[in-house]
């Protein structure tokens, strides 16, 4: 075995076939934060390791690559993208407009247990609004999501609940322990993946009859978004928690309905309940429509106290995270990639290298018009030439020998078809514009 | 002090007021690069101690970020972009186009002693072609710096040589042992830096007469390209190396010169010997017109050993690099990077917090029509949120009160002018738009 023996286990290349429909992907999401008012943020892949340690729980300390630098110091790579925003906010402060919308994306690091599917660098796409409690910035999340998968050719359907809703629960379970509130909200959130009868169950193992049958009656609450509503009011009664969840849910699907998202795309569920504790408000899912079976490929929800706990100040936020790499498998389930394995339109074939100047001149002129263009640097055998062009996806190779220069033509052979046509030069450019796919 | 004290020190947070150009900086780079059929590849920010230990000397082994995972595995932050190249090659093999011409953006990391203007975290931007022997090869990397100073409103002045020609220097020099041969070029590359007198004291120093009076005569050689040329093959008559050497650069700047690259852009200056041991043929330096006083700001050259010596197959290579941050202060000094807080155009101002599903319906159409736009969460008073407008950057404010609904109007309020226009709601966007910077 030599030293080079391809990437840590857990750690991956990306191809120009992954990466070209990778950077559109990122560049569409992009576009559709920014149209929101959404602007960059990047901070460094090290931190110290006391700005990161303690935030994740137990387990993100495990987690977490760690180390000591040349000078000592205890740093550690980047966990996820809401800490660092976090320090930012503590630092800046004032400078920063409020409320502070950022988007965010880059690589995180956490050394998982190497299996199929679960990487130890990833990579995450934060949009947040820091410093804003009003259901317009929570409904914003909800339409940059269903934007962002409808400008990538996809449908979601974003399931939408409400931390309040489910605090009263748990009260009305008659749960109080926070660990025990965590186990319970878990069964609640595992109805989809194991079935009613499996999740209540675990409910009545764990916590009795009383508990089982409130969460039971809490599931089978049916009908439209708002009849739902409606229906948790009565039987949370007087509950002030609920009153909260169900006024934040019933204006952000006011809003939305108004803009024009329907309940097609979106839902009040009462069973998400989402992993992380930090949570106080509103929580979302998004399903890819035609690849569910992946679960949620962006999600996130308002933490208020989040970010104070983080070393940051006492200010309200919401926020969304993509999972790049699980978009990018559901967008490929759903034929919405379009892979590719270069971006070049045209390779100009090589019959002399005494003509290098006539090629380059040519290519100079079609990268001009906005053609990418190769040049095949060896004289080599015409087959050979387009059998590179063939592999790569290259659609034309253009033909400029002695003979065509002479008429001052070229030859245009589209490796689709593989019919040829000839071109006068001067309108070379032109013709290839229209013929670009 | 908290552990919240700001980023470690050699590295940088970067807010939208940097981000947003550099977004713009580097997507021309890559337009350019994709122009001339080059791939994007991204590689893991860690690697295998293993793959890149005693690659960069013994300075890179000193500062190159290593640890311990978890697992006990000894690993490294990537020190630059070409070493994962060569582990590609090394790897993929066939499954490569050849020759492969990629491009990779990303950070690399190096625990420098931290300095003003040098950081530990830095970005690189590479393109190389790797399997070809072709001055074709070679030209189009200086074609692609030229074109890409040029789509970032710059001009660029390439200085090239060939290694082959310094060879012949040294040969001629009398200079066999590496580490004179070093000594000797670094004094010669010295020449624009600390004048020719102290360059060819130096050498007098370390090497004695007869080296110096050939360094000089070879500095001496003036004219234009040709010229030089023809004179640096008269002067070492019958060297092989000089042969190989001269016949290159003639044939790459013919190349060049037939593409529309002239002597205004592009040089051979016979003083650039770069810093890298690894060149094998042509080289170059790239300064800002403008901002020379920073260096250059993307150079490289031909490697054509450094892939089998770093572990890949033996296969000639190419390639160019932007430093990203010293170009990113070359644009700003010569005026040519529009710094801006926001990519948004308008904010809705918010009267009245029962109106959120008109100012949300009104955006949602503005956002559809590619105008970017924000809603201000909150009734504050008026001059609070122009002034949230004004401090971002945002041009242009919208009023939707009750009054202009009742009408169907809006009123545009541009910041840049303080002036306001009524407009009918239906034909908002379409004035937006032609209003829009």
């Amino acid at each position: 075995m030599t030293a080079n023996q391809g990437p840590l286990s857990g750690f991956r290349d990306m191809l120009a076939s992954q990466m070209i429909p990778r950077h559109q992907m990122l560049n569409t999401i992009k576009g559709v934060y920014e149209s929101y008012g959404f602007a960059p943020l990047k901070t460094p892949a090290l931190e110290r390791y006391a700005t990161l340690s303690g935030k994740y729980g137990e387990e993100g300390d495990k987690l977490m690559y760690k180390f000591e630098d040349q000078g000592g110091r205890e740093v550690a790579l980047r966990y996820d993208l809401t800490v660092p925003l976090a320090r930012v906010v503590a630092q800046y402060g004032s400078q920063l407009p409020n409320p502070y919308k950022r988007y965010a994306v880059g690589e995180v690091w956490r050394g998982e247990r190497a299996q199929a599917g679960r990487y130890r660098e990833f990579t995450q796409f934060d949009a947040d609004t820091v410093g804003s409690k009003s259901p317009l910035a929570d409904a914003e999340m909800i339409a940059m999501m269903a934007d962002s998968m409808k400008a990538l050719g996809g449908d979601a359907l974003i399931r939408v609940n409400n931390r309040r809703i489910l605090d009263a629960l748990a009260e009305k379970a008659g749960l109080t322990d926070e660990k025990d509130v965590r186990t319970f909200m878990s069964s609640i959130d595992k109805v989809e993946k194991i079935g009613l009868g499996k999740a209540l169950a675990e409910i009545l193992k764990n916590f009795g009859q009383k508990a089982t049958t409130i969460a039971s009656e809490y599931l089978a609450v049916q009908g439209s978004t708002e009849q739902k509503l409606q229906s948790l009011a009565r039987i949370f009664g007087d509950s002030e928690a609920v009153a909260e969840g169900v006024e934040n849910l019933s204006e952000v699907f006011k809003i939305l309905a108004a803009a024009g998202y329907s309940e097609e795309q979106l839902v009040f569920d009462q069973a998400i309940a989402r992993g992380l504790d930090y949570y106080t408000g509103i929580i979302y899912e998004t399903n890819l429509k035609g690849a569910e079976s992946l679960g949620s490929v962006c999600s996130g929800g308002r933490y208020d106290n989040l970010v104070k706990a983080l070393g940051g100040p006492d200010t309200p936020a919401v926020g969304t995270s993509v999972g790049v790499d699980r978009l990018f498998d559901g967008l490929q389930q759903i034929g919405q990639l379009k892979t590719a394995r270069t971006n070049t339109q045209v390779l100009i074939a090589n019959f002399d290298s005494a003509d290098s100047s006539e090629y380059m001149r040519l290519a100079t002129e079609l990268r001009a018009a906005g053609i990418a263009t190769e040049i095949y640097y060896d004289p080599a055998k015409l087959g050979k030439q387009i059998g590179f062009a063939d592999k790569l996806g290259i659609p034309y190779v253009i033909l400029l020998g002695s003979e065509e220069r002479t008429k001052a033509v070229a030859t245009i052979r589209s490796l689709d078809s593989g019919k040829q046509v000839e071109v006068p030069l001067a309108e070379l450019a032109a013709t290839l514009r229209k013929m670009s796919p």
